[in-house]
């Protein structure tokens, strides 16, 4: 069996297979070598996440055969981080929990899967003219229902679990605000990303897979590669097979 | 388990996660309801294909307690049509054997997996123009190694093979070829999708799915949905997953 990467967050892990996302991309990068698994829950923090983990990776998919995933990103904050006080306030989850949650999402991982590269992604800068274009409930405050200040303080407790749980982790927050022009060009409503913003994040996840053993030039392919046949012969790559 | 579609092929099908391919549209499409996995061989004929059919479909996945995918795409045909006498003879496979090919493939997915909706595709249309621009290998003599005519004739081929295993089929060939300009418009490289073409194969994929049954709005989501979800108290949507 090929094996497999998971992707598993809210709705920027969710979308990341639309036109130009970041997923996509990903599967497409591992082509041959690996199969991308998209496991993106609209809406979600990490509180619903904790919920469902156990349904999201049954522990029967250990015994399948399967072997443990090569790598799993895990992408939460955007909505732990909405404000208590606005109308996104049903997603919202104190920092500290957030950060318990996450610490007990990578422990769940690490038990489960012991040799499975565990990857943190920080929530993304928020734009909050964008959320104000934007909102996906009734605004009568008009005000926005996230703030980026907010959202980087669940990017630092991000940083801080990954740290104290010895995984990686892309500091998106930081990454993203260093392109001049970043609220536009990185994010399509304030909150999802734009193209350029999943080229950013495929970027940086292929970065550090890369430095964690995992490119495509370090992964066998699974069957015989066109560019590596006898062309006068090309049968003679399938009986090598057996 | 979220069930699966399997896209099994040659290099229409492992590209079909780049940049607005196909196949990444069909995961975003059925997001959260089953999962779209890429199995394609670029180069591959039907008679390599089948050297790999176990191997690609290995009877353990029966066991793992995933059930019968839900359907599978098999679109080869493309290199099978390549003409014995120009320089990707190598991949060419006569017209008898590439029926008995293909009614072996769905023969063998028939039995592993009943319940699997089959879903065949005929080569696409070749503009002739397109391939001598985009020679993969050294071509003196200056003459496509694929014509649109022998195209069409393996895809005559797919569709009696489909009528005879009573299976569905895709006639991309006849389709692509009613847009004008299709030469170019649906072709990138004169064999290779276009975004446009992507988008035609995706929509064909889809419709066609559809008709068997298989729509995102027939399928049930794996978790709660946040648009399912009362939003005075999201966590009961987790409470009746027990």
């Amino acid at each position: 069996m090929r094996p497999r990467i998971y992707l598993f967050g809210d709705s920027i892990t969710e979308f990341s297979f639309a036109d130009g996302g970041w997923g996509a991309a990903l599967a497409n990068h591992f082509s041959r070598r690996a199969d991308v698994v998209v496991r993106g829950y609209s809406g979600y923090n990490t509180r619903w996440a904790l919920k469902v983990l156990e349904r999201v990776f049954p522990a029967s998919e250990e015994h399948s055969g399967a072997g443990d995933p090569l790598a799993l990103t895990v992408f939460f904050g955007a909505n732990d981080a909405c404000l208590p006080d606005r109308y996104g306030a049903f997603q919202h989850v104190p920092l500290d929990e957030y950060k318990q949650n996450l610490i007990s999402i990578v422990s769940f991982l690490k038990k489960q899967w012991p040799a499975t590269r565990i990857l943190l992604i920080t929530p993304p800068p928020i734009d909050e003219e964008g959320r104000l274009q934007n909102p996906y409930l009734e605004n009568p405050l008009n005000e926005p229902e996230r703030t980026n200040n907010a959202a980087g303080d669940y990017a630092k407790a991000c940083i801080a679990v990954a740290a104290e749980c010895g995984v990686s982790v892309i500091d998106i927050w930081t990454k993203m605000q260093q392109l001049p022009g970043w609220e536009k060009a990185c994010l399509s409503d304030g909150l999802h990303l734009s193209r350029n913003g999943n080229t950013i994040v495929f970027e940086e996840v292929v970065q550090k897979l890369k430095e964690e053993g995992l490119s495509p030039e370090m992964l066998p392919a699974d069957l015989p590669l066109l560019s590596e046949m006898d062309y006068n012969d090309p049968l003679k790559a399938f009986e090598e097979l057996r």
